[in-house]
């Protein structure tokens, strides 16, 4: 059997396929009156189109989002919410060739040997072109979002790609918008350029780290033991294609830290309780502390790349392939809107969640 | 709200509290004809107890299981199956002194700011004594998967505690229960007792990874594209007590490697297609590909150690807090018969899902 | 909240208002390899399209539904169905006047007190619209159990409307497909086309009970003791609009019987164990024993009429409605192929299910 | 596979066997904050309890309840709360001599069938006894319903057995706790006891019918189109033990009503919009509309008679069975309390539903 839904109140089911005539979002859960349109949420597809620059895809899709229904006069009614993007460039001669090859490191054999039949035409239902779903599906998160917790705020960014990593000290949120890998760190925007470029002319790909902040997230978020708002992050991040790791806070490193490390101690600020650090990322016990909430994840490199591996045949022969067509080097580039969209999908989900809270909060600190 | 269920068709529902009268796990969906006596669930529950060494809390709890419901004459019967585990040595009278403090990077405040309640006796709902009720739900987990795939088999163990790493290539089996940490590696084994009495000795904590690794697992395994087999172990590890980071496979290292290195190549056995290497971690696209399922995760040092903290009362006042009674300085060493258990109840429901494919296995390889 | 979906494993969300653009049904949970094209979910949506005949309302939709995704070469994949129907009749003109009223009998005031907004134009969300959906969903269902259970057969008729019901003895499969009103018995089907006709001519309307048969069941569906058979068509048939009572096999009667009458005793017939009656309706426990499968339910009569009714304003003034428009006589007649969607639906959920369970069917009888 | 869950927020999971060591339900999602003790619960336990006068089965249990989880110092933490009531009178040789036969009208030959096993000793999972669980979940609903929308009533009773119906013009709300039956008709309860008394010696059995009212509900509870209020009203009572049909308002009689009778009339009272009649029972369009919910289901005669049945033995024999031990003639007098509790899980769960709806509420009328 397959899931294509994820949330508890706020519930996203994503269909379509990579060659289909469309994909989409169908959205239930999303409250009423939050104010919508298709140009808001097109704003964050924009943003993880590919064929934007020569880092990414150069598969040319419009990508425009249509709501056909949970709308009336541009404010959400509180029925589903279906948001349709329809498949405009699908070349599916191109895929011919993996018809009845497996692609190592790509879903090809697994989709194979689970359903017994594969849609193979560019991933079919395993392709990246998923996560266009829910991009559309955290545009309409966020504005939500915004008619709940106005100022908080969800920016993803690169702090990996291969072997090089941003300086934690010249990080600066401004430099985000200002490159192609949504760095946070304008020297390594820099160097990254030419280590893509190199990698992208070779025909070789390479994993990435992408990390997500929610900043001004309330304290109380958060359904223990297992609906944790941390357990949700981890779900949600994990189920993005190629991610491979994802981490809280100190994520693995807190491994190595000692117990007067770790924890983050604790005083009285202005609004309520502060912490002196944030090795937590911000949750504590599966409940947000009210700071930041940290999340990041690796993404492996694309397997599809111009080296030839050996792989079988349908029928069990052995071969060899080449993955040819429009493949990113980097496919974390396109990930940052993805996790921003996970994040504000799992926190308006356990906003919503906390907002059914009977009886909570009456114990106000201070 | 708060929700205490995972999984999908093996559905277990953890309860209980730490100094509460008992905790236990009601678990649904457990097949009908398995095997399953107390004296079997309690072999895990007895891999987990406090109080065997000096490296883990001096708490003594019988953690006696009695099975209420579910079975007849000795096997599951389809009903739900009720886990009760008696809470012995409660000494409620130790956390008085926590009462209206909330302790550093525990769960004590968030906990507060939710709920506006909480039960500060041990941590209450929080405490790590909840996962007993997770590894009783695991050992039944683990009778049902012999029942469907005889020869799967579930191994965890660390392979880091602070700093210190396992050397890989002296990994072996048969060390892991031939020493108090679980450990692969003979020579480690040693060095970390003394690492770990010197800890002990000074009040500190440290973390650790553990790695869980699940071996003879049919290819076909998992849910895409939101119950992806890897995106419920991440939620499942994510979820226990004190984990900050989950890896699958090559984790966040997969960020460094190219396409070339990662992608594991394909090629046919004896008895179906082999891979040359697991970068994948046993899954692709969400599925398993019959390869080793590999999870790491890692966790953070206790928060109750010896050296004073700064925290805030119930009412906002600034002051200190130092963690006395009876904790591990290294939590990570209970986790790993835990991590087993996760790992047992996530491939179980996936085995069920799986078995409820009509038409799958169709387009066998070869 | 919302909850717009339903089924455990066969899990369908219909999204979609009466004068959007369009209306549809998410699938997600087809088993893959079942064969389907548009044209076989069409010859369902013709059973249930208005404007057929003088007792239907008139409002004229082509109904016709596209399959978006989930299928590859006519037959599906596993991964979700997008069934899409658009909204081609939508005259929102004709609703101008009840935007401002709350017709009594109708969803509007409901809908407006729980959400503060509403899509005021045909009903919205609430119309029967909706139920398009669920007939485009259940071709889909039929056509999967179609491929497991190759006999069984499902099928609606009215048994009442108004005060006047069919003679069990004259009961004929045959005639249910001969008369505008799907009624088994077609004397009925002449009486009837006289009482609606003079009801319509006086803008009156009048209820019906709706019977759905499924013949070939196999025993032991059912999921006891919150997902039983009868307590998941039961909820199934209260979903579908304007439904005010369900009843399975006996129903309300049951009440009257002794249980010496009421107990159908067991005896071996041929191929398994076999019933000397059916007052249980094919299911004990929850659970279906082999035999047919019977619900029944009761559609009220519409609410919109010409006879002026009282009711109230937006802001609360009190005024008379009077509902023209393109309305049905006698809603039951296009419910008969809702119910069958419905009975479709939950039975491949259940057969889903039970295919899932591992250990059955061990104690074959006899 | 078996689902003995239900609720969307307030979820009840039921567990335990007739002769088990113990029952109970575990809730999760109650909200914090709710004052709860067993003494309160057990009133309701009492309610329910057999073995209380001639008419009901004398198995005597003392039906104590335990809160095992979930409070502290009398209050609801937000934890899930286990509730068990150890089966005291279990007397399992009674059930000796239905091992091998199955009793026509139980559940007996549709476990085996689905289960390949069943706990023949009282039904196991199938028995009455299960309700008791509800019973004590109702009663923890009932307190915590009382903490959001205190005026809220909840009332149970008979209004039909067997061929005996209540005269509603008689219909007093103060007989219901005077009598054996819970009927609100002075009258009616003397008759009723000399034909249940008749019936009680000859070793017959009789249905009913159970009403169960609430007052002072909200308008806008129900979560449309598949967790529409009634929908999951009908889902609850059908998935007691014996209930055959389900009723809202004017239920299956809705079908002999014209519109104009049906459509209740809207007018402005002081507290808001009121209506002039109640054929809904308090929903439309599946959404509570402020007015009383009414639902009625149908209780089948017990299938423990002391006539004896033709049935076949779990070889395929053909023999006769009578049921002796302890039954009750009409089990509907002890679905009184089910019903009830029923109805308060219910209304709680979507009373927390409704909580959590941001933006609801905005357009009050008037």
């Amino acid at each position: 059997m397959s899931i294509n839904s994820f949330g508890h109140l706020f519930r996203v089911t994503t269909w379509g396929e990579s060659h289909g005539p469309a994909i989409g979002a169908t959205v239930d859960g999303c409250p009423p009156g939050v104010p919508v349109t298709e140009k808001v949420l097109q704003h964050w597809l924009d943003k993880r189109k590919p064929g934007q620059n020569k880092y990414t895809t150069q598969r040319r899709e419009a990508d425009a989002v249509r709501i056909l229904s949970g709308t009336f006069e541009g404010v959400t009614t509180g029925t589903p919410v279906q948001l349709m993007i329809e498949n405009t460039d699908q070349r599916s001669k191109d895929y011919s060739d993996i018809r009845d090859k497996f692609r190592p490191g790509h879903a090809d054999i697994t989709y194979f040997r689970k359903y017994g039949i594969r849609d193979y035409r560019g991933g079919g239902r395993s392709s990246a072109r998923e996560t266009a779903s829910r991009v559309a599906a955290g545009g309409l998160a966020r504005e939500a979002i915004k008619a709940i917790v106005p100022d908080l705020q969800i920016t993803g960014y690169m702090v990996q790609m291969g072997p090089h990593t941003i300086d934690r000290d010249r990080f600066d949120w401004d430099q985000i918008e200002r490159n192609p890998f949504w760095v946070p760190d304008a020297n390594a925007a820099i160097k990254w350029a030419d280590y893509l470029d190199s990698l992208r002319k070779s025909g070789s790909s390479v994993g990435a780290v992408i990390e997500v902040t929610a900043r001004n997230v309330p304290a109380g978020l958060g359904a223990p033991v297992y609906g944790k708002l941390d357990t949700d992050l981890a779900a949600a991040m994990m189920s993005i294609n190629a991610v491979k790791g994802v981490e809280i806070g100190e994520g693995m490193s807190a491994a190595m830290l000692t117990g007067e490390l770790n924890a983050d101690e604790i005083r009285m600020g202005p609004g309520g309780p502060e912490f002196s650090s944030n090795h937590a990322g911000g949750v504590l016990g599966g409940i947000s502390t009210g700071q930041d909430v940290v999340v990041r994840f690796a993404v492996k490199p694309t397997s599809s790349i111009l080296t030839p591996r050996k792989t079988i045949t349908r029928t069990g022969e052995e071969t060899e392939i080449i993955t040819k067509g429009r493949h990113d080097p980097c496919v974390g580039i396109r990930a940052v809107p993805v996790g921003e969209a996970m994040m504000a999908c799992v926190l308006l989900d356990h906003l919503l969640l906390h907002r059914g809270q009977v009886g909570g909060n009456r114990g106000v600190i201070g």
